[in-house]
C-alpha cells in the first residue's frame, strides 16, 4: 500500500479543493480515443485541460489558493510570476474573486498568453528571462503593495487545486469499473504531478505516475533517479515554454519522490509530432509543454501494449503561428 | 406539447440506436464555456461531435444503419457517396463490422477526408463534382456488387443514430437541472438536426430548435420558412464543404418541417471567425461546416441573450493547411 504519512497535502485537501471550485472551473471529461488506441495497443484515456477555464489547469490551483486568503488580506491584491498559463489562472481567478493581480511575466513568453493575461484584468509586468530574477520582482511588489504573492506550485492549496485532475480522473475510472496502469501527466514545477497523484494513489494503490519533460529539461526525471532535487543542464530552450523550470519544487518533490514511479521524456520533435496528431486524431489543440505525456507515451517510453493509460494534456495556450507551423510540418 | 404523430423516427427509436452504439461510439461531453458566455451574455453549451469516432457525428447514424443490414446481406459489403464524414462514418463503421466499404467522393474533397477514409480500409471513387452523378455511380456499385447503399442522411436509422447526439445533451442537461432555450446544429441534408430535435424536444417540449447552414447554402431555411421543400440558389462553393446539400432530405425535412422553429446562417468570413476563436477560446479543432451554427450564434442570428443556448459543433476534419490559413487570418 502507499504510505501517504507525513505528505503536505492529502486526498482530503484535494476533496476540499474540488468543493470550492466546484461552481466556477470546468469538470473536464475523460475521453476515450480509438485513434490513439490503435496506435499504441493500449487503452487511452485523455485528461483534456486545455478544456478549462483559461485554457490549463492552472485555474484549478490558482482559484483554490486565491479563494484561501483571509478577506482582511484581499484588497492588497495578488502578484505572480509565471511563462503563461500560471499567469491566466491566477488572473482569471482574481478577477473572479474581485482581486487586483499583477504577473510578471518574462518577455518571450508568447503572445497569446500575455494577451489573454491582460485580457483578465491583470497587470502584466514583463522581465528578460536571462539578466533579471522574477522572485526579486515579484517579492518587491508584494512588499510594496501589500499583495499576497502566488507561487506557481510550491505551496499546498496550489497542489491540492492540481490535484483536483487526478481526483476526476479516478472518479471518472472508477464509475467505469476501470483501473489505470499508468497515470502521465507534464511537470515544470510538479504541481500538477504531486496532486494528480495524491488522488490518483489515494483510489488506485497499484497504479504507476510518471511526470514527463522535455528531453533536456528533465529535472523531475533526474531528482526520482537520485533521489534528491536535482536541476536540469539545458542550457537553452525547448517548444515546450511551459515547462522551463530548473529543479523540481521542495514541497512538490516532497510528494513526487514517493509517489511516483518515474520521469519519462520526449525531445521537441516528438513534441511536435505529437501536437500534430492531437490535431489530426483527437481534434484538439494542445501547447507543446502541454503534449509532452503524449509525446512521452507515441515514442514508446511507457510500456503500455495492453495496459490502460492516462494521459493528462494539460494546456492549449499556443500561439496560431507556431500551432499552424507544427500542424502543417 | 410538440405533435410527434406520425413522424418517421421516434424517441424509442433513437434509444435504440444509443444501445447499438453505446459499445464502440464516444460518449461526447457537453462542454460549458466561460469564454462564450461572456461573449454572448448566454449560457452556452458546446457538444463537440469532432470528438466522436471519425471525427464527427457521422458515425453514429452509419453504424446504427450497418447494425441494422440482415446478416446475409452484409458480404455484399455497402456503398456510399459523400464529400467526406459521412464517407469516414461509414468506413469506419464497415470496418468494426467487417464488412467491405466503397465511398464515392467528389475529387475536391479535403485531402485529409480522402485519406482518413481510404485509412478505415475502404475503397474510394472518385467523381467530378460539376459533371457526374454520385448518386448514379453509387448506385451501379451497389447493382454490381450485390452492396447495400448507405444513404448519408435520408434514411430512419441513419437519423436515429445521429438522433443519438440530441439525447446525450437532453441526458446531460436534466441532470444539471437545466431546460434549453435553443438547440443549434448544422444542416447539409438534415438528418442531425431532424435526429437532435426528435430526442430533445421529447424531453424538453419548449426548446427551439434550429438548423444552421451557409449563407448561400440555405435551402433548410428557405424551405422551413415556405413550408415546402426548397432548393438553394447558391452557385459557387463555401468553405463549409461538409454542408452543401442543393435541398433538405424528404424524410429529414418531414421531421424538420413539424419540430424546427427556423433556420439560422452565416456567411463564410463569420464562420473562418468562428473557427479561429473555437481555436483560441475552446481549444477544439473544429471544420468550418462544424462551426456554422456557432457562427450564426455570435452574428448574432440567435436571440441568445439571458437564456441557454446548445451549440452543435458537429466535426474536426479540416485540412491543416485551411485551418492554419483561418487560425492566422
Amino acid at each position: 500500500m502507499t504510505d501517504f504519512t507525513g505528505l503536505p497535502v492529502t486526498a482530503a485537501d484535494i476533496d476540499a479543493a474540488a468543493t470550492v471550485l466546484a461552481p466556477v472551473a470546468v469538470r473536464t471529461p475523460l475521453l476515450s480515443s480509438p485513434a490513439l488506441d490503435a496506435v499504441t495497443g493500449a487503452r487511452v484515456f485523455i485528461k483534456p485541460e486545455m478544456l478549462q477555464r483559461t485554457g490549463s489547469f492552472k485555474f484549478r490551483g490558482a482559484f483554490n489558493k486565491l479563494s484561501s486568503i483571509p478577506q482582511a488580506a484581499r484588497t492588497g491584491g495578488v502578484v505572480a510570476f509565471s511563462s503563461g498559463n500560471h499567469a491566466q489562472g491566477v488572473a482569471a481567478a482574481a478577477q473572479l474573486l474581485n482581486m487586483q493581480a499583477t504577473i510578471v511575466m518574462p518577455a518571450d513568453a508568447p503572445l497569446s498568453k500575455r494577451e489573454r493575461t491582460k485580457g483578465y484584468g491583470a497587470e502584466v509586468v514583463l522581465y528578460d528571462r536571462d539578466r533579471e530574477d522574477r522572485e526579486a520582482i515579484a517579492r518587491d511588489i508584494a512588499t510594496k503593495r501589500g499583495a499576497t504573492l502566488v507561487p506557481p506550485y510550491d505551496d499546498p492549496k496550489i497542489i491540492a487545486g492540481q490535484g483536483t485532475v487526478g481526483r476526476e480522473i479516478a472518479e471518472d475510472l472508477a464509475a467505469l469499473g476501470i483501473a489505470p496502469d499508468f497515470v502521465a501527466a507534464p511537470a515544470s514545477g510538479g504541481g500538477l504531478i504531486a496532486g494528480t497523484a495524491t488522488a490518483v494513489k489515494a483510489r488506485f494503490p497499484h497504479a504507476q505516475l510518471l511526470s514527463a519533460e522535455p528531453e533536456a529539461f528533465d529535472d523531475h526525471a533526474r531528482s526520482l533517479a537520485a533521489g534528491r532535487r536535482e536541476p536540469h543542464s539545458a542550457s537553452g530552450r525547448t517548444i515546450c515554454d511551459a515547462l522551463m523550470a530548473s529543479i523540481p519544487g521542495e514541497i512538490t518533490f516532497a510528494i513526487n519522490q514517493r509517489l511516483l514511479s518515474r520521469g519519462v521524456t520526449a525531445s521537441d520533435a516528438e513534441v511536435g509530432a505529437a501536437v500534430a496528431l492531437v490535431f489530426r486524431e483527437l481534434k484538439l489543440v494542445v501547447e507543446p509543454g502541454g503534449a509532452v505525456a503524449l509525446a512521452a507515451l507515441l515514442a514508446g517510453r511507457i510500456e503500455a501494449r495492453g495496459k490502460t493509460v492516462v494521459i493528462v494534456l494539460s494546456g492549449g495556450n499556443v500561439d496560431a503561428d507556431l500551432f499552424a507551423e507544427l500542424i502543417q510540418a
